[in-house]
Order: structure tokens, then C-alpha cells, then sequence
């Protein structure tokens, strides 16, 4: 047994123990269909009985392909990266690939060795969230050659494969919705502004509130960072100062939960005192307790689009057909306005 | 631009584009010292500039290793393995390893094409939650020598690495408190039987109500599945079927949170009609408006004796050492009981 940590069985062993040739061995276990079922199982089985590995990785280098696909991203707790990298681990399943996934922390050091790390494993390609505090790790990519798809950001540049949501609509209608239930104070919690989506659901609530003939107060324009405990601290502060509000569009719904404990723990409730409209529609694949009103924003529509443009560009590397995909935004009512 | 992307750029041209010789360019990428700094710094900026890609696999294939760890578990989206997937890999990337990451879904054969997908990459060990229908996959993992532990389940046998949380103490716990709490009509909705941690919270349970003198009523003791969306048909057909119960110990956080939404589309309130207490203490790590009375588990803690295990393993082949880790488990009381 201890011997079995540190020597692979090989095509020899399996020879051996079965009376076949090597060369019957290793077409059986190719699945070769000019060996017959019946030693093709038998061998099969034996195979397995020894603890054999199928070594796809001598022969990926052969072939030039890993069946590897990176996924680097900001942060896997939090779900709605979680239901992006289950779909997108889904689909990829379906072609043979399998996922190696890179988390950022949102920063861009991290970023670059993630890069580096899934550049180094030799993958077929990779699909990024990015932390766009600079575009140098991403120019860096393209010079590689190595297909990449940008999920859920966006560079000014359109020379990048994209696929985003749309999120000054999301913005907007967030806003909308607010405004025409007569909330005149609507408190916006925006994410960085290098951050791209960040700036176009800022873009949709100014849309909103122009459209309504409001005037857009600076102090109810408000930034959150990216991690857990951000949006929390900035509600505090808010009431703390006096500001006035009535409603809130947070960046995201785990923002919009958290602004909600936290308006709760100060003895106001939602939506009676205070509305919350939240973004991603996370509860679509869970069941809580308190459904938010939120933009939803298809998360499968755009794994699955994200990784059907990826494998285009892995199977016709020649291809210089750019894609810019904007998926579209929905609002959901429920019980948080 | 277009040739970039099928073209790789080789040390050939950096040696060219640079004037210094291939062999220079190769040991200043690979940051030897015997370069100046002056000069390794030219080169690196140069290749990157270039779009040079620094292969590791071919050399991971020399030395034998891959850097890279698969983490093998029921389903990503789940808040609760997707933060302890940003904990191993955070982990892990400290010591230079990446991790594939690859869903069972439940499901036997998936777990089967998982493992073989991992050990076809060559992967230097496995951290995973098994899905237990059988032992076969595991056995087969045992057999092939590769490094593997698995993480929140184990086996009858002992003879595999495992790190759990102590799930019948956690069983345990939460139900103690709801008998402290005056409770008799306890429902359970646990996990399927060939889960451990299902069948041990379930030990929990029991053990807690023969402490108390409480008889354990079949009808209290119902069985869900471990997909979204279950918990509340069993909910649901529990009322229907009027049986009778004041509290809910549920098998984790996400059925607690389901069973709480559909208690109250119902019109009960928890907990003032009905208590709940969940398990994995997810609100840990995000801000939830309703927090639950749980059973914290010690995810990080968890997640880092795994990886502590894997590496002690991948380093050392040849020991015999057999690692069976019960992490300490918590309760929690919050809002929800």
C-alpha cells in the first residue's frame, strides 16, 4: 500500500497482471473500438482495480491543448461569482475542459499572478473579472495571444472581448422604481469608480433622477468598496451625519442585505421607514427570508455566453471578430420597497 | 496583432529583440542571480512587453509536480463550500499551488469524471467532499497513491485523511438549546443517511432528546435533499400532513433560511410561533438582515487543516501517518430562536 503513494502503475504492470500486450493496453484504454468490448472492459476494470491514471497531461502537451480553462475573479464567497463559476463550470464540463479558478481579493498585484499562475499551467484560455484598477494586466493578455473574455467589466478599449449586463439600465430602473413610488431622497451606494459597472449603474441612477426632474444631491452619492463590512460602515456614518433618505440603490444585493441589518439594528424598518433595491438577484437560486426588490441580470446568460465566445476563440484562433455582449437588466419587485 | 494570437513568442525573440543570448534571456527570466539586476529587469520588462509566456508545465513535468490542487465538493453556489474554496485557495497560493475546482453535484458519476479529470492534470493532491452514494470513488483515489483529504465527510473507514467539524456535537447543541428553550415538538430535517455528517447531526439530535426524556417521533424526523429548492416541499407537505412541531433544527444555514421563508408565506412568525436553528454560521461572513441561531463550524480553521494535511502529504510520500481531524463546533444564538 505504501509503495502505491510513490510508484504509478503503468502500462507494463497492467500488461502483465492481464497477459495482454502493452499496445492492447494502451488501445484499450483509449477506448479503441478494434479491441474487442470484453478485453476492452476486462482490461478497463483491471486498470482501475490498480490504481492507474489516465495521463492526459504528457499528451495535452502534445497537442498544444489542456482542456484548462482559468477563471479569475474578485471574491468566490461572494454568490453571485459562486452561481457564475458553477455555470460556467457547467458548461465548460460539457466540452471537456475543467476550471482552474484564481480569486483576486480585488487587487491588482493578485491579478497579475493570477494571470501569470494560469498563463504558466498553460491554459486554453480565460475568462476575467477585472480589477481595473489599471488596464496593464489585461494589455498584457491580449499581447500573450491567449483568448480571454472579460466578464461582468469593461475597458474603454473595445478591442477586448466582453460580456457585461446592462448595467446603466440596471441603474436606471432601480431608480425608476424608487421615484415613481414619490422617494425624493434616494441614497446610492456606488462601487469604485474605476470599477465599470459601478460607473454605469451611477450613470442609469443620474438618468433616473434627470429624467424626473430631480436634482442630484452629492451627499446621497455615496462609495462602498468591494468587501463585506464596507456598506455597513458607510450606513452608519450616513445616519450619523443626518443625511436624509428615504430610499437606497445599493451596488449589489449582498450590499442590500447588509445596508438592511444594518437600518434594522438602528431601529428602522424596511421598506415602512426605508426602501432598499439591491442587484444581482442572488435569491434566484436561493430561498431567504426576506426577498429584495433587485435588478436581475440573467448570471447563466452570461456564463453560458461568456464561455460559448471563449471556445470560439480557443477553435478559430485566427478569428478577429471582436464581441461586445450586453445582456439585458430586469427589475424584480419584492418585499424591500 | 492577428499572428500574436497563435504565435507564441519564444526566448529566440526576446534574444533577438534584446541583443543578450538565449541563454541569458532564459536565466533572467528565471530571475538567477548571476545576472545583473539592471539587465534581468530589461529582459522581464521586455518579454512581457512582448506578450512572453513563462511555461511552467513543461518543466512541472520534468520535476513531476504541478503546483496545483483540485478541491472536488458538491456545489460551488453554495455559500457555504464556496467560502471554504476562497480559504483553501488563499491557503494554498502561499505556497505557490493552484486549485482546479470542479462540482459533483451529488452525483457519483460526476464525482467519478472529477477525479479522473484531476488525476489526468497531473494534480499534486485532492481536497474533497465526497458524495458518498458509495466508497468506490475513494477507494479507487486511495488506490492510485495520489494525496488526497477529505473535507467535512468521512468514511466508516479510518484509513482515509479526513478534517470534519464535530457534526454530532453540533446536532447536539442545537437541539439542546430548543429543550432548554421549552421546546417538545422538535422537527429535524436532515440530510440523507449515507451523508456522515447528515447521519451524525442526526446522533446529535437523538442524543439530546434521551437526555431530555423525550420521545423521538419518526414523524419529526424528516429527510431533504441537499439541492435548493427541497427543504421547502418538505416544509410545505409537513404543514399539510398537520403534523405538529414549535421548532425546526435544520441541516444547514441555506435550509434554514428556506424554511423561515416559507414558514412565513404561511403566516408564521419565527420565532415567535415557530424557532429555527441552522448550522455553518455562514452570517459570519456576510451581513444578513435576519440572523439565524446556528452551529458555527469553523470553516477557516477547516479549510486550513486540509490544506495543512495535503502538503504535509505531498511533501512526505512515504509517511504512514494517518490524519482524522474533528474540528470544534458552536452555538450561536441569534434572532431565529
Amino acid at each position: 500500500m505504501a509503495d502505491s503513494r510513490i510508484t504509478r502503475v503503468t502500462l507494463k504492470d497492467i500488461s502483465l497482471k492481464t497477459g495482454y500486450t502493452i499496445n492492447t493496453v494502451s488501445r484499450a484504454l483509449k477506448n479503441k473500438d478494434d479491441i474487442s468490448t470484453q478485453t476492452r472492459e476486462l482490461i478497463q476494470k483491471t486498470a482501475k482495480d490498480m490504481g492507474y491514471i489516465n495521463n492526459s497531461l504528457a499528451s495535452s502537451l502534445r497537442s498544444g491543448s489542456t482542456k484548462t480553462i482559468a477563471i479569475i475573479l474578485g471574491d468566490i464567497s461572494n454568490p453571485h461569482f459562486a452561481i457564475m463559476v458553477k455555470e460556467i463550470e457547467k458548461s465548460i464540463r460539457k466540452h471537456g475542459y475543467v476550471s482552474l479558478v484564481i480569486n483576486t481579493e480585488e487587487n491588482s498585484e493578485l491579478e497579475e499572478q493570477a494571470i501569470n499562475s494560469a498563463l504558466g499551467k498553460q491554459v486554453d484560455g480565460i475568462i476575467i473579472c477585472p480589477v481595473q484598477k489599471s488596464v496593464d494586466n489585461i494589455e498584457y493578455l491580449k499581447r500573450t495571444g491567449i483568448p480571454f473574455v472579460l466578464l461582468g467589466r469593461r475597458f474603454e478599449r473595445t478591442d477586448f472581448d466582453y460580456v457585461i449586463c446592462d448595467d446603466t439600465n440596471g441603474g436606471y430602473l432601480a431608480t425608476k422604481h424608487l421615484l415613481e413610488k414619490e422617494h425624493k431622497r434616494i441614497l446610492i451606494l456606488k462601487g469604485p469608480d474605476y470599477i465599470s459597472s459601478a460607473k454605469d449603474r451611477l450613470d442609469g441612477y443620474v438618468k433616473a433622477m434627470n429624467e424626473h426632474h430631480m436634482e442630484i444631491d452629492n451627499e446621497l452619492i455615496q462609495e462602498v468598496g468591494v468587501v463585506s463590512g464596507d456598506s455597513r460602515q458607510v450606513i452608519k456614518r450616513v445616519l450619523d451625519e443626518g443625511i436624509q433618505f428615504t430610499a437606497v440603490v445599493a451596488f449589489n444585493d449582498m450590499m442590500a442585505w447588509e445596508v438592511i441589518y444594518t437600518l434594522n439594528r438602528r431601529g428602522y424598518k424596511v421598506p415602512d421607514n426605508i426602501a432598499v433595491v439591491g442587484f444581482d438577484n442572488i435569491q434566484s437560486r436561493f430561498f431567504f427570508p426576506f426577498p429584495l426588490t433587485t435588478i436581475a441580470n440573467s448570471k447563466s446568460k452570461m456564463s453560458k455566453r461568456a464561455v460559448d465566445i471563449l471556445l470560439k476563440k480557443i477553435n478559430d484562433p485566427k478569428s478577429h471578430t471582436i464581441f461586445n455582449e450586453i445582456i439585458q437588466t430586469q427589475l424584480i419587485v419584492r418585499d424591500s420597497t
